[in-house]
C-alpha cells in the first residue's frame, strides 16, 4: 500500500490514532462480555476494585475526555451511572460512548495535538498526551480484568486480537 | 512552551514517543523494585506466570526488536535468561535495555514510522504499530503484576506517576 504524505511525515496520523484507540475498546468490550455477569459486579482480588467498577471509570474518561477537548467547556470525571447489575447496561454505555468518540475525534484540529488542555478540572496536558493515556489507563484496567477471568478459570480474550 | 514546527505537525514527535516509552519503562521498573525477591520469581494468580517470566518477555521484546527496526537483521525473540532468582538481575537487564533503546530509537529515520517491519520472524507490521505494541504489551502485563502485588498486600508505585 502505497502510503499517504500525512503518513510518510508522521509517526502516526489522528485517523490511525483513532483506530488504535477504537481497537483496543473493541478488545475491552470482549473483555467486560467474557465476565459471568455476577462476577463482573462482585469479584475482586485484594481489595481493588470490581472490574464492572473499573470500566465505569472508563467509559467517564474516553468520551467525555474528548468532549471537553473538542468543545472546551469544563467537565466532571464521573464515574458511575445506574447499572441494575446488568452487564447489558454496561455494555450500552460502552457501546454510546463508541459513538461519541467516533463523532467527536474528527473535530479535533490536526495541529492541535500539542495545544494543552485542561480536563476534568485537574489534569493538565498536551491534548496527545492526554488521549494517550486514555488508552494507557484502560490497557492497564483492562490487564487487569484478565488476571480477575483467569482466577476464575476463564480464558481472556487474546491481548493482540485487535483490529 | 513554544510549539516546534514539528510538533505542530504531528501527533506526536518521535522524541515524545521515545520519552513515553521510557516513561512507562521506567514506572515498570518501579514496579519490578516493588516485589519483594521471592515472590517476583514464585508468586502468581490463576495459573499465570510469576511477574519475573513477564518481565522477562518484556525484556526480550523493546531493545532486540528496536534492534531489528534499525539493523533490518532477523531477530529472534528470547523470553529467558540467567537470574538466578536475584532481582538485581532483572533490574541490571532492564537497564541494559534502556540505554539499548536510548541509542537505538533516534536512529529510525522519521520517514519510516509506516513502514512495513518483520520483527521475530513472524510480527508483520508498520513501524508505529510495532513500537505501540511494545508499550500497550507492557502496560498490560504491569497492570497484572499491579494484582499480583495488591493480592500481596503491597502497594503499587501510582500509574499516573511518570517522567
Amino acid at each position: 500500500m502505497e502510503k499517504t504524505i500525512n503518513q510518510v511525515n508522521q509517526v502516526i496520523t489522528p485517523a490511525e490514532l483513532l483506530k488504535h484507540l477504537q481497537g483496543h475498546r473493541e478488545l475491552t468490550r470482549k473483555t467486560i462480555e467474557a465476565f459471568p455477569e455476577k462476577e463482573l459486579f462482585n469479584y475482586s482480588i485484594g481489595g481493588m476494585r470490581t472490574f464492572a467498577e473499573m470500566v465505569m471509570e472508563l467509559i467517564g474518561i474516553a468520551g467525555p475526555g474528548l468532549q471537553e477537548i473538542v468543545g472546551g467547556t469544563p467537565g466532571e470525571l464521573v464515574e458511575n451511572f445506574e447499572h441494575g447489575n446488568k452487564k447489558a447496561n454496561i455494555l450500552k454505555e460502552w457501546d454510546k460512548a463508541t459513538e461519541q468518540i467516533n463523532r467527536l475525534f474528527p473535530q479535533i484540529a490536526s495541529d492541535r495535538y500539542h495545544d494543552v488542555v485542561m480536563i476534568f478540572g485537574k489534569y493538565e496536558n498536551t491534548v496527545w498526551s492526554s488521549i494517550f493515556y486514555f488508552i494507557d489507563n484502560e490497557i492497564h484496567h483492562r490487564g487487569q480484568g484478565y488476571v480477575y477471568l483467569r482466577s476464575l478459570g476463564i480464558e481472556p480474550p487474546f491481548f493482540w486480537d485487535r483490529p
